[in-house]
């Protein structure tokens, strides 16, 4: 008989829980941790200026002698783009399949690193074994290939992590997701599943990725005589692979746009996830020897990014593609939210240059890569976890995955809503929540990690909003003279030149606060003239023109 | 006979073409101008700070004595928004049903006019004779009651503008829309139909407005244990009507919060679009008396809006309701591109309080007001016009629009896809494009109206983005001595107090390029010592940072 353990699992997620994207959770037994996915999340709309976010790993960084490995679900931004961050701080192994190793090989590339990464490649069926805990990757259906769920043997039992997935019965690839191997280790009784909420408000089961092709067959079969351009997300592979074997079966060369579209073609041929026949693919420069409807054109911008390839297109910016009454765009993904304005935009634009446009609100040209309702349910139904826990997504994804699970019969005591940082304990006696560690939001801005913070985002968003005055005076301060001044300076306020008789208000109003303070009888210091300056100005303004710009007195001591 | 007409006619779209919103047409032939509709749109999301956005009518003002008056479809804020802008410039009679000036009574209260407008009455039905002009109002269903069609007799024939519609078979309030009418006059033939866009992209009939009776029925009968809290859009007045009678046939009692909704509800009530018994409505502030089942609370915030009734419900921000457990919120909307994000972040936050959230991609809690395909078409084959313009739209509308009167025979030499300030002529020899007059997007922002133009977006755009860095000088040009400064100020950058090494480098780049100016040989002038601090420091804040603040250099001259 195995003696019981004495020791505590705690799992903490540092990312991905009431967000989207950034995943991170932390397993740690004892003097062990390791490390499940390190994404990266994107902006707020309220973040200006903001260009990525990433998890606050100071709790790592604080437990850096303990950390056995990273464990990389699949290649996704949202589960490995933190990861040149996180190995800016600590070195630790991570342990991937072959695609997702490729695709944070060619990440590493654009990062200066202060020591070589240790990536350790695995398939589907290996198991590590990382001090106290023993890893084995399962294979699951994503929308990028070679995603796995994790299985992790701990001291107390087996913890299940799903990843991201779904099922799917006829995947491009043949390979069904393993729920054989998860209904075997679900037979033995299992400590913990983490189950991803994605799609948990979603009835039914998600659309096997076969449906798209047929979709494609018949659109290629009704525009014979178009040119067709196809945007869809650059790590779906096998989206890829299906457009190439359409485009191979009606007679068409392929030729690829967009930085990431071509990296990401590139690995997966290289690594064998991609078939290309010889002399299908076509450069972007050789285009002009075919005719249109002989060429099917591959590209990024399927979300209206408007440094893509397709928003260049549209915009006629692409140095070598122009589209025309010619050409049929198929947008292969649905928009993600936020994102439904820049996608309209391009529709907009080809559609006024004459471009037939498909997206998935008129054709069936993109299926999700998450599991719906009945796909969490039957995961549920094969690993028959004690515990369980909802993971990536926002609360009301969290609580409609939680529905399913009591719909299952897991009781309520048993299902932990947690949040990041939020530590589950885990023992012998059972499961509580037991404090926090640090956990948050790290903002990039350009190289800046962590440096612009909420006083910087508040700053932004009032010169966003109705820009600033600066009003500048050079003052005696000993003798309360006014040496020069008040300048007055404003950017996106105003229209400067239409509004010259407010701004020489603006200037009175300025130069009457100065004065009432200089002119009393006490000395007066600096903060007391920008006080009056700043405090005069806002009233001003907001009276008269109902906004409310920075002011910002800057006064100079001569 | 009567004799053949010598002048032209001229349709001339100033608002509503190639955008959402701001709808506004005119009709003019010889000395005589009408206006159709006089909307506000909302700003796009890179118009930071702006409020709202009317239409460019400085070609109205340039032709004030020839306006023979405004006909109103119907009172949402697209279609009258822009009224009270309009009348601070010309004081034409506005004609509209007795909601849409109820609406606009209720308006203009918060604006003050040089002048008393002059509103008039009418019923669908009714003509009105203006100038060469003679305008029937022709009833429609719409999302919002006393919604009309306008068929207008010119010189050269009929024009028939649909307005916002949608055929409702089994309407709310009995009334079809009048298709007889609009079919006796197409029998006649009329020369021109402008007809709406909206849903030109969406397949088969928009359903009835009854159908969200149903659901409501069910979702009462299923949350008989519960308060409800529903969410609509205010002047959606059978949407509340169905809510009221639902809420009565369960023995509920009926709240209302949200300014906008308690002011169209008394208007609505008033003027006999709503019926509600005697002892239904109960103040919010009384809602302790009751249980929570017993109450159905009506309220404003479908949209996610962050002053909005149910955005300060749902933040614990609202004073006399809180919201938990024994909740159930619907949204009885579908959200308009741009705001899913706000719904979402609703809807998480009631989820995290325990309330029970239904919204319309869970359930059936709304339906469109505008038609889709099939009754775009039928308006087409009863009107039988000589020319097609599609209006209220954005290019991909328009153009959807253009597809089906395509489909149903119209040539495409008499669909005219026109767009903001296109003249579209029309005499007895045909029909033309001819020139263009002035049109565009006036910004408001505050109490200005179009002081925030393309400059003043744009430094607002960039100050959002990476912030600013102000430096201030004091030199003496003709000696070319710096007499105090550089002093640094910066806003929305960087966090200062953690960046105070990188705030020194600043300060002793531009003390280095005004002292490269200030010791040349050559008298310098304050442009000059501007460009040098503005280009050395954007510069190395660049190679350091990766960020691109606005850098604003002040010299003052002693």
């Amino acid at each position: 008989m195995p003696k019981k353990p004495k020791g505590k699992l705690r799992v903490i997620p540092l990312g991905g829980l009431n967000e989207i994207g950034k995943n991170l959770t932390v397993l740690e037994y004892e003097n062990d941790i390791i490390i499940i996915d390190c994404g990266l999340g994107f902006p707020d709309e309220d973040m200006l200026g903001v260009d990525l976010v990433i998890p606050d790993i100071s709790y790592l960084e604080s437990n850096k002698e303990k950390i056995r490995g990273v464990l990389l679900t699949h290649g996704h931004e949202d589960h490995i783009g933190a990861i040149p961050y996180l190995l800016r701080q600590i070195n630790p192994p991570i342990y991937g399949t072959k695609l997702t190793l490729g695709i944070i090989e060619n990440k590493l590339e654009e990062h200066i690193l202060p020591f070589e990464p240790k990536l350790v490649c695995v398939s589907a069926g290996d198991v590590v074994k990382l001090g106290d805990f023993s890893v084995e990757f399962i294979h699951v259906n994503h929308s990028i290939a070679d995603a796995c769920a994790l299985a992790i043997t701990t001291p107390l039992g087996v913890v299940v992590h799903s990843g991201d997935f779904k099922l799917d019965i006829t995947p491009i690839d043949g390979d069904m997701m393993n729920i054989t191997r998860l209904g075997e280790i679900g037979k033995k009784g299992t400590l913990l599943l983490m189950c991803e909420s994605t799609n948990a408000e979603r009835a039914g089961f998600t659309p096997s990725e076969k449906k798209v092709g047929k979709s494609l067959e018949s659109i290629f079969t009704a525009n014979r005589d178009k040119r067709i351009v196809i945007a869809t997300f650059s790590s779906n592979v096998h989206r890829v692979q299906q457009i190439i074997n359409t485009s191979i079966a009606h007679g068409r060369r392929v030729a690829v746009t967009g930085r990431s579209m071509l990296n990401i073609l590139g690995a997966a041929v290289e690594l064998g996830y991609m078939t290309v026949p010889e002399g299908v693919l076509v450069d972007v420069n050789e285009l002009k020897r075919f005719k249109p409807e002989e060429i099917t054109l591959i590209t990024t911008g399927s979300q209206g990014e408007p440094m893509s390839a397709l928003y260049r297109m549209a915009f006629a910016d692409h140095s070598q593609i122009v589209l025309g009454p010619n050409d049929l765009v198929v947008l292969s993904a649905s928009p993600i939210p936020g994102n439904e304005k820049l996608i309209g935009r391009i529709i907009n634009e080809l559609t006024k240059n004459g471009v037939s446009v498909l997206h998935d609100a008129v054709a069936e040209v993109h299926v999700s890569g998450h599991a719906c309702q009945e796909e969490i349910k039957l995961l549920q139904a094969l690993v028959k976890p004690k515990y369980y826990m909802p993971v990536h997504g926002e609360y009301r994804h969290l609580a409609a995955n939680r529905a399913l699970a009591q719909d299952m019969g897991i009781d309520d005591s048993r299902i932990f809503l947690s949040d990041i940082g939020k530590v589950l304990e885990i023992d012998t006696r059972g499961a509580r929540f037991a404090g926090t560690v640090p956990a948050g939001k790290v903002l990039v801005d350009g190289y800046g990690v962590g440096d612009v913070g909420n006083i910087v985002l508040r700053d932004r968003r009032h010169l966003a909003q109705d820009g600033l005055i600066v009003v500048v005076a050079s003052v005696d301060m000993e003798s309360g003279l006014l040496l020069s001044g008040p300048d007055i300076v404003s950017r996106g306020f105003v229209y400067v030149r239409e509004s010259e008789e407010l701004m020489e208000e603006v200037k009175q109003v300025a130069l009457d606060a100065l004065n009432r303070c200089l002119l009393k009888e006490r000395a007066v210091d600096r903060m007391e003239l920008k006080n009056s300056v700043k405090d005069d100005l806002s009233k001003f303004l907001y009276s008269k023109t109902k906004r409310k710009p920075m002011v910002l007195p800057v006064i100079m001591n001569l």
